[in-house]
């Protein structure tokens, strides 16, 4: 294919994606397929000749279309949001076409230069503290990480690699390893699965804080466990919080839990992957009060702002801290202009070396929706969840099972957890929406998380309707 | 912005790739700019109102190509190639409209299962043993990575949790901790810097094997080593052999070191981030001899197979060895067809929880080329490397400081260090062809990788003769 037919074919995918996007909703959301339905579709090796395109575009409806979950259907409430915006787009196919890898300044200047101040710019609207912004001077700075779970992995790889060093400038006789084997790390009971998978990788013990009522961690939770393990000769080194966590949208008081971890001097991760694109609207910004007592912080504009995947924002307070931790300089990746306070090169802030220039997908949409226009979209998702919440708090059947804060909505048939089960089953079976449960308290529950761009109030009066019905189904055949 | 809207603003910006694609060479190849170019030239916030397209869009040449590294002009030769082909980037739009987010099979079944038919594809296109492939009821199989180094880590990490189990097995009163702190592992000293960083993440000894004069890490090499360390009461786990490393696009020999490997239970990783692309040709697919004796195979489809970035390919023999390091099941990401054979969550096979469709990518560049137009692809890169080092040949001048054996070519003035350093210096200063250096054998060596897709048998000439030129100039200045 040469740019003249990729002019044509690339106007043509523009048109499929236009038709796609906007005939979504009449896409069942969740497929039907079973579970190897693919292989047999299509030819078990890759063609000797080459096919044209034609071929490979009706392909997209008899093989792909099937077997896809329309993340981006109104239909979709399962898991988080995945951002989706037209801004986005657009910026990818322009990364797609300039293709650089921007693992070190020279590198690609641009690409490294436009996400420094992409972060800032991000940062600013969130009123993080000055620390973390790298300006033209700063200690700080944010990079542009694939996913939460690199992120927190970096931060307690950075932990891990400070704390050893200053146990090691005390005690030049302790080993790497045994100065490891005796630290601990810490997250909330309800942090995400992928916290606990950091401290595997990394090597490190890691223990679960109980949190309350509201499923959040209280500074005297920690306290406690921090007496006992310094009692027990343990090494306290990193403690991940969460805000909006991953079950029920809960936030660890990191109001209290800072100044803990600033005394004990043990780093301080904030992990706001979903909930920290709320942090642009003021209305909500005080939930990420204590921030200013964090390391790092990390929230996915990748999620809830528009930036298709992949775009994990984090921000370290003292770079050096990051970088420190992982600085390997081979001959062919160095340049001139290594040494220079201005110069940042990404590669050693991340665990791959490779990078897109995703900080185009930041730029387009900042600037094309502005700053209102992202609130404004924040706020819609939550008055959408808000809704939900009014529709299953007006129904005696059922209970809402945790504060409803942003666009999350926790709830459950009053009964058993087997109770729940079959209904989720049954919603799921229906192919009509899409939802995921999760664990509160040891009880079953159903997640109704606003998703799509597109989702607007008809769509969740209609997921309601739907989901009643179903309840009263389920609650018809059960014996009196 | 709206899909009406998209359909035009995307027809435009196919129009500006292509025609950003089609006069790349009038662009210089490495840019002007001096560190921090950037920020001065755009806001310092984000806007509130939102803004037109049109004021993005006019920002593009104004902002960012003036700091953009060319990798796909045909006067890049710097580092390795990124892959970079019209049918990739038609099938990534595809992907971004979708954005689903495929960390398991039921997040979108068609993600997974393309992907894991595609690498069976690849696989049988570089013949590799059955061990790796999924099929239908295989117990290895494959998964894109988005890097190398991401690849490498998670081969070393599943190693590790194999030899801990292992060894708690039979000592069930050894700590983990304490196992981790006897492991040792094992590359090349000529290995990328990412597999030292593999070492040092997952927190256990890495040591580099001295290469023989080829820049190849014989047998001999490893055994001596390995004897050394079990006596010292070390426990090797993990072998990280390269075919076509960085500075030199050297083999280990894994012909010999694979046997080896295999008795004394060590994990065989290979990296063959860039020359694994050529192994589609049968004429250097016996440079992959050995394979069989590995545990665990990747190389970069997005350096040189036309897939653009991210996209690296690994297989493992057995898929319960890397899944058994990370699984993680929280309810949130439970579904029915959990337990099948048949299913793959990939999110157990990766660091990141969240993963593009990427091997929509694959499957449209599959097609299109064709296996043969895939190999043709390969040929003309290895035909201009060959060119090129038969230029450098002819000239007295200068020596070829490696075998030439793919697309890269090492070489410099008969000579100091001082005097390649400055001949480089100067070609890179003139920004009409940009080049990176290497180390080999203690000298400082020029590379000269053959990259972009459409570089021709004269860009190679002209290259050169600029070369020869700057050199001449040089050496006229220098004292008789």
């Amino acid at each position: 294919m040469d740019a003249a037919e990729f002019r044509r074919r690339g106007k043509e995918m523009v048109d499929y994606v236009a038709d796609y996007l906007e005939n979504i909703e009449k896409r069942q959301v969740y497929p039907d397929v079973e579970p190897g339905y693919l292989r047999s579709l299509i030819p078990e090796e890759a063609p000797e000749e080459a096919e044209s395109y034609e071929d490979v575009v009706k392909d997209i409806e008899r093989v792909i279309m099937p077997g896809v979950t329309h993340w981006h259907s109104p239909y979709f409430y399962a898991y988080f949001p995945t951002a989706h915006s037209f801004p986005a787009m657009l910026a990818d196919m322009l990364c797609g076409a300039i293709g650089c890898i921007g693992f070190s300044w020279a590198a690609s200047p641009a690409c490294t230069e436009l996400e420094t101040v992409m972060m800032d710019w991000l940062g600013k609207m969130l009123k993080l503290p000055e620390d973390f912004l790298a300006g033209t001077e700063g200690k700080g700075g944010g990079v542009i990480q694939g996913t939460a779970s690199e992120a927190t992995l970096i931060a307690l790889l950075a932990a891990r690699s400070k704390i050893v060093k200053l146990i090691q400038a005390d005690h030049p006789d302790r080993s790497e390893t045994d100065v490891i084997s005796k630290l601990v790390a810490y997250s909330s009971d309800q942090a995400h699965s992928s916290v606990e998978r950091a401290g595997l990788i990394g090597g490190v013990r890691m223990k679960k804080i109980p949190t309350d009522d509201k499923f959040s961690v209280r500074g005297a939770a920690l306290h406690k466990v921090l007496k006992e393990d310094r009692a027990a000769g343990l090494i306290p080194f990193f403690f991940c919080a969460t805000l909006g966590t991953t079950p029920s949208c809960a936030f660890d008081c990191i109001t209290e839990l800072g100044p803990i971890c600033n005394a004990e001097k043990i780093w301080m991760h904030i992990d706001a992957a979903y909930a920290g694109s709320a942090f642009i609207c003021p209305e909500f910004r005080p939930l990420l009060n204590g921030v200013e007592f964090a390391d790092s912080f990390n929230f996915n504009p990748h999620k809830w702002l528009l930036v298709n995947f992949d775009c994990s924002a984090m921000w370290v307070k003292k770079r050096s801290d990051i970088i420190g931790a992982f600085k390997m300089e081979p001959l062919y990746l160095k340049h001139d202009h290594q040494e220079s306070g201005l110069v940042t090169d990404y590669r050693h802030w991340q665990i791959p070396l490779g990078r897109r220039f995703r900080s185009l997908k930041m730029w387009f949409v900042f600037r094309m929706y502005g700053l209102k226009g992202l609130q404004a979209y924040i706020r819609k998702h939550v008055t959408l969840a808000k809704e939900f919440e009014s529709l299953v708090r007006a129904d005696q059947r059922f209970d809402i099972s945790a504060d409803v804060v942003l666009g999350l909505v926790c709830f459950r048939l009053k009964g058993s957890n087997e109770l729940n089960e079959t209904l989720l089953k049954r919603i799921n079976s229906a192919r009509k929406i899409h939802l995921v449960p999760c664990q509160l308290a040891g009880e079953f529950v159903l997640r109704f998380a606003v998703c799509a761009r597109t989702t607007e109030s008809r769509h969740v009066q209609e997921a309601w309707s739907h989901i009643s019905h179903l309840a009263s189904e389920l609650l018809q055949e059960l014996p009196h």
